[in-house]
């Protein structure tokens, strides 16, 4: 793979009016950046408009700073822009949680290892032990927070603690079998990819292939999302189902689903790391 | 099209033991029916057997009233079976009712048309007077019975008289945008067949697209089941979903959704035609 | 559904250079068109640009012809474009190509008459007379041109004759089972619609399914694309598959054909009839 | 997981005719064998009965031995029966053959680590060194074969001398980019599984992303297949595609293929691993 010429991202959300893409592409061009990408989404029930830019950091005039204070004066602050700024090598720093089952979180190591998820992984973090040999392999610190009802508000905070000091900016749950607080959650406001072994709505909370068998569907799912305060209820970034049979059973169901899972997770977690998910409420703007 | 051969059809359900593939293919064989088709399936949970078994009546040594007395001492009773005979020449008589949508009724009626759907048709129920035309057209009597509150009951005996006055056994909701009373359900046991458009148990009830909509999901469905008493929660025999974006409208889903509804209605129907189903419970066997 | 308001659409292809979505837009905008569509696509292979944009005459400043004159000269002729301008209530004007199977054709006239596909049909042509009662059920003018070896010339011919009269600007082949002479393909550059059944190029040529049946594919498929001189090698508009098993014979390969020949179809032909599909060299740009 | 029960599986071919399905069952039964599992198969066209039937061990009145005899002398001669006798505790012996991508091997190596690929692997074989890591932190031996047109043969020789002393009798090709030779082919008939990254019979051969890119195909796929002496040409056992619009790039053709290739191979491993393919001339019984 040759080697990645630095970009800057611009994540943009706003209301919609006119000339949103030609203010924004002609700021840009004025100062020399070469576009490689654009991409741009109005949802007219709400009246909001999306806008996924990038260019190369190459010839272009702005310094970091001056791109930020610039671009504020100038565009965004008249148009009422929430916007963020991405640099292609400055990836998401993200901590991957699991628990006993391995194959999210091999998934991901490997991907991370073929250079196909620009993410770093400073940790991963368990409330068991059954995973520790795999962070092992990869090299990658393990930290173990045993979970019970008395100790939980006290462990989540030693996480984020240690999230904090790595600097982890992103939470990837690869089959964490616990449910994070509220606390939790208000840290990394859309910033916790979960993936959840159904295609959400149907089939939220605990043991959905369970729930998926008895009611005799003949598709599975699973669904990747950001995590908010409402269980299996936040914003939607991937989802994906398999047809299944009256042949199959319980444990066939729970073998494909590991497959969907994987993919599922993945594409969040890749969108996510490539900045291309704009939150609007409930909802995502995927960009592809 | 070469005229097909008659052909018996049993469908046998009944406690799962040693021996019922042998025993039953071995009772048809001796009696010199040549098998075309077996197929049988053990659902382990509820220790039950299920099978479909078909044969060339030409040169079976059995009337249709000595294949029913004989199977039933000689074969059905020890085992406990449920059992039903059915003949590919005496194909389900069904009433399609519809509302003012004609998307599942064209396809409906130009697959009836092709030879592809072996069912008789005898009539068609709506709400309204919107479709005619298309009953018209394709010379099928149609008969049109208002729904109010007030009314209802008495409408709903009406269509029931007619159902039965034209010996209909199966009735397909082929978008028609009224609830069925209990007591009509319960004259057509596992005989309703219904379009619901979304991938069910995800978004039953009103209005599913804009429910859908409203979640942001990234897969829209169509569920075609049998119709019990409770709403949405009949035995689901088919099933789809096709992938949406954040660039989908609304009215995106619904273009897209026709297409499922049509597919999955019609997929339930030819199955039910063919005698290919069974109901266990909640859950339907789909034989291929 | 509303009447919708009265749009242009404009169609732009050209090399690859900055500003063009600002300059095309601005144009747009200066003279009080109010944009509701705008997507574009870079082809980084072979830098070519594409755009489409959409905004209600209502308010719109220019006349149709000053529209044509002043964005030729402004826009267009310096950025070497080429470009098509479309209005929604001038459809394109298609005639449906059949032979005997009428899947295609109910289902395309079925779309038709529910407003959802936005097209005249001023006339079907055949090859047969199979399917002149669909026609005349939807009211649409039926006429058949039988082909043989020795007159195949004479009626292209004749067929063109009769299009041109009609003004038809496009041509559906739903399942019409004859090769159209390159001289009658170059009367319509991408603007004969064909429905493939296979997932191209696999299993070009006569009979796919048999071809698909014999080769032992899990998958079958459909595509539809524009008609070329090469026979099954022109652009590609859409495609779908579903999946197949050792169970299904290969009859059931053609009746789960025909519902993907079917959606396929109409999917390209949706896109093509909101003047959504552009081609460059052998390539189609679908936007969304 | 639960320790599982020993079971036998038996799997056979023959010529169709009436009573195949009672006579094996009912041998079976005899010698109180408890059916678990048992599916079959008639393929019209040929004339050919297939069936799979898997029983438990545990009381079970034969013998290995006595088994094999008995059932050769009393079922499988008269009824020229081609069959083949496994037991689920005695796995296949698979070798892994890759290159320098490493998402199929991490795939399969981590399915077997989770103990849903029953196999065993004794060895991984590569004709580069680059995965060597991923072998040594599996703890599986890793063996390096360079190939050049010169020593080939002998390198081929080599591999296979060392599969036969390691008992492998299952290759499992995971992006292994060396075309084997037909003598190589032959010593493992039906036994080496490939991975192809297209739909297959579509952009057979070399870079087949690149053939479906230059192609504008809306879907791409791979296919899992055992390999015969013709390239790319033998029986399919398990095919998947994801779709593509004009956005998607090469590199994003390729990344998203990845996802398919490690989800089709293992599906295609996992059959044969639990012994639920049989092969008639190129085409394959794949039971569920």
């Amino acid at each position: 793979m040759p080697a990645l010429k630095r970009t800057a991202i611009l994540l943009i959300s706003c209301p919609d009016r006119p000339g949103l893409v030609s203010s924004v592409s002609t700021f840009i061009g004025n100062h020399k950046g070469n576009i490689v990408y654009l991409d741009q989404h109005v949802d007219e029930e709400n009246g909001a408009f999306f806008m996924r830019i990038e260019w190369e950091m190459d010839g272009f005039e702005l310094s970091e700073e001056q791109l930020n204070s610039k671009f504020n004066l100038e565009i965004a602050s008249e148009s009422e822009m929430t916007w963020q700024l991405h640099y292609n090598d400055q990836p998401p720093r993200a901590a991957i949680f699991v628990t006993k089952e391995g194959h999210c979180l091999y998934d991901l190591l490997s991907r991370h290892e073929s250079g196909e998820l620009n993410i770093q992984i400073p940790l991963i973090i368990s409330n068991h032990d059954s995973l520790k040999q795999v962070a092992d392999r990869f090299g990658i610190p393990f930290h173990q927070f045993s979970i019970n009802k008395e100790n939980k508000a006290d462990q989540e905070s030693a996480e984020i603690s240690v999230l904090k000091e790595h600097n982890v900016d992103t939470v990837i749950l690869a089959r964490y079998m616990q449910i994070l607080s509220d606390n939790f959650v208000n840290h990394f406001p859309n910033q916790i990819i979960n993936i959840h072994h159904s295609f959400l709505p149907a089939f939220a909370g605990a043991r959905p292939y369970h729930q998926a068998y008895q009611r005799g569907v003949k598709l599975i799912g699973a669904t990747s999302h950001y995590v908010t305060a409402d269980l299996d209820e936040g914003p939607i970034i991937a989802q994906d189902v398999i047809r299944v049979t009256h042949r199959e059973s319980l444990s066939d169901f729970i073998r494909h689903g590991r497959d969907l899972e994987k993919i599922v997770l993945s594409r969040g977690v890749w969108a996510h790391s490539q900045r291309k998910v704009l939150v609007l409420k409930n909802k995502t703007v995927v960009f592809s």
